[in-house]
């Protein structure tokens, strides 16, 4: 057995758990950090989908190591078995024990797997971090005619599109709710993602349940509720990730209500020298601040950058998650962030919708000219934007940003209309139909009738 | 003498006219607008450099009349004469008379025209908002082979390129500061800009003084301070733009330091009754408060919808001008929101940089990656963002808009360190290393040691 001492120790080599690793390297630079991963290199969890037909192969899709400032942060393979925490230590799979003051629990999640009866059949695939399972797959896939993808949240659909991409002929997304995307996006925009979709030759079978899967070894047949039978050589499924909370629990850390590791504001678990951050983590809205079972990448390294921040001394609080999102279907993009018109009547806000659409360019001639639509949720009463959705050009997914600052900054109607843009005629919308600003404004001509007389 | 009588009248047909007009008339449905503006159609200044190229003619750089709802919201063509501010009545140049309750006056502005000797020769032309001359330069550039382009801010940048990719053979920028855009960008900033318009063929001269201009009826040469003769079949004038206050100042309303028309925190003139926004009201910046010479479409669109909203009761503050500009070289695009580091010194802040570089889509191999640099200004000891520039793929056009809004809303190094982003394989940076956060943690880092002991 062979002990390593090290001031900091973060737990998992995925967005989490890099994260903080830099975050807690830059912020104390006087301590010294390692990192424990499974795995030699990690999977990109976002880039996964676009393995199949963008990318290639999992191995262009690895987390480069030199984010991790790798000379000053010690990176350790192995697995941790079980972490002693009134000692502070830890007991690695190849036998070894690791030593911290603080540590960062950043286990990440695993696919969702429901227990749908036939689900053992060959073909059918729950993708995961696993790049060999990835690779063997793939390979698999230049065989396979009829695909069925259950599940078509915005990951659901990055498959189908990529599996289409690489030359699957029948792909079909079966989606359990009205439409596809339904928990990120409004029906509007949940029409005109599937209005892509389907010009980009993919089948959809909305508001679906899956009853079972027939075949012989392989699956031959994905049986819907109501009786109806889908062809299928392979199946994908892809409806969420369930945090994996393992090791915290062994660990006796608090779990949350979601079945997430329970965090203060500060990312701290119920030991005060462990935090924890990411998809294993408990979020918690910053709407309301009830627990939200919301997991993100680009969340779980917004979390870790707060975890490792605080792990000598309190410096960044939790504001709680928007939830900030985008995606692309062809040229298609679109994007997200905070609560939709749906979520907001189901959190019963009482709230007002401004839309807006206009080209990303002026005058139109201008190249690349594309129409770009946002629609804005407001608070009524006071104004304060709740959240955003924005379809179009490839750009959305930098304009959702600026909708997420709104957000964060509790900016309302007012704050948006006037709003300070730089525009430019090959890069945005004109200043004077900035589709931002208009959206605010059309709010606000709306509620004009209740609020200024 | 025909009388028309509107609730509202707002003179100038250009951005922060048209846009003041449909502000007014969402703010205030019951009340109606009447638009006067000189010409028929305005030019959409932005566009006026890509006629030559990209566009092809001033004709399709026209300022669609769809913007303004134009069904609510009466458009006169003619010029104000006059203004009688105890009757409120406006004198049009066609002899009509025009009755107001509330008015905005947005005049715009015209080009500088530096007293340069020589400078009435024939091919010197100083770009304006006028469509004949546009068109008739436009049809003599087909035979210049040297052009000189005096200006090297971002417009005379975007001119020269246009007028290379017109086919220009030789295009030369003469600048009297020591590198291009220096008034919006850092001497990197400016470097890469340089290096990416001598990659399309122009020629540069910074920090050079034009003494003059040689010819016999057309100009034929420019002089140098230095002696230096650069042959010239044309030369366009591109130093910037000069408040037009003539109206105001008949009026009799105040002007301020800068010699733009005075107006208050709400675009209010020294009239009670008369506002103006655009380049032709003063602009107090949002850093210090002082008075500045700044002047852009996108800030005449922002003091628009302030103007407009406060009409008949105040409803919006403005909060100073931030100066949010981007422009593109290529497909090189570069953006400037805030104080660069050098306008920081001068104006004697305290102040800390932090910058961040990396591809805008991971993993790398995903197509379009283009990388994308951005450089942050803080005030040291509060932390409070002052500036953020930003070069690369065409997207920063939007990025900096994110910057905006954290300028906007007194950001904080750590509140962007925790900046909740969306990020996506395809679409923006990874989640580990998105720039912006990335930036705004080296800032961090190198007050670290000062602060945070």
């Amino acid at each position: 057995m062979f002990i390593t001492q090290s001031d900091i120790v973060v737990i998992g080599g995925s967005a989490a758990g890099v994260a903080a690793a830099i975050t807690a390297h830059r912020q104390y630079p006087d301590k010294n950090v390692l990192l424990l991963r499974k795995d030699r290199q990690a999977l990109i969890a976002c880039g996964i989908p676009y393995i199949f037909g963008t990318i290639g192969t999992p191995e262009k899709n690895l987390m480069p190591d030199d984010v991790l400032e790798s000379d000053e942060i010690k990176i350790v393979t192995g697995e941790a078995t079980k972490i002693d925490t009134r000692k502070r230590l830890i007991e690695v799979d190849n036998h070894d024990t690791i030593g911290y003051k603080r540590l960062v629990i950043a286990t990440g999640s695993y696919p969702a797997m429901p227990p749908i009866p036939g689900f053992a059949l060959e073909n059918i695939v729950v993708p995961s971090k696993d790049i060999a399972m990835l690779s063997e797959f793939q390979g698999r896939l230049k065989q396979v005619k009829d695909l069925i993808v259950i599940g078509g949240g915005f990951k659901g659909v990055e498959l189908a599109d990529e599996c289409r991409k690489a030359g699957v002929e029948n792909v079909t997304i079966v989606e359990l709710l009205p439409y596809c995307m339904a928990s990120s996006f409004d029906e509007e925009f949940g029409a005109a993602a599937e209005e892509a979709l389907k010009k980009r030759g993919i089948n959809l079978k909305t508001g679906a349940k899956v009853r079972g899967f027939i075949g012989r070894d392989k699956v031959e047949k994905v049986v819907l509720a109501g009786g109806e039978e889908l062809k299928a050589d392979a199946v994908i499924i892809s409806v969420g990730v369930v945090a994996d909370v393992k090791l915290a629990k062994e660990t006796g850390l608090k779990l949350g209500a979601t079945g997430a590791i329970a965090v203060d504001r500060y990312m701290k678990t119920s030991n005060p020298h462990i935090f924890a951050c990411g998809d294993c983590a408990e979020k918690i809205s910053f709407f309301g601040g009830r627990p939200s079972p919301q997991k993100l990448p680009s969340m779980a390294a917004f979390e870790a950058r707060i975890a490792g921040a605080n792990l000598f001394g309190t410096r960044r609080e939790n504001i709680g998650a928007i939830g900030v999102l985008s995606t692309v279907i062809g040229d298609f993009a679109l994007a997200s962030a905070g609560l939709t018109e749906h979520m907001a009547e189901q959190a019963g806000y009482d709230y007002v919708t401004g839309s807006a659409q206009g080209p990303n360019r002026y005058p139109v001639c201008m190249p690349g000219a594309e129409n770009v639509k946002i629609k804005f949720v407001f608070e009524r009463r006071t104004g304060v934007l709740l959240g955003g959705q924005l379809m179009g050009g490839r750009a959305v997914g930098e304009m959702i940003n600026v909708v997420s600052a709104c957000i964060q900054k509790k900016m309302t109607y007012d704050d948006i209309a006037a709003f300070q843009i730089g525009t430019h005629p090959a890069l945005t919308a004109s200043p004077v139909a900035y589709q931002l600003v208009d959206a605010a404004e059309m709010a606000l001509k709306e509620t004009a009738q209740t609020f200024r007389r």
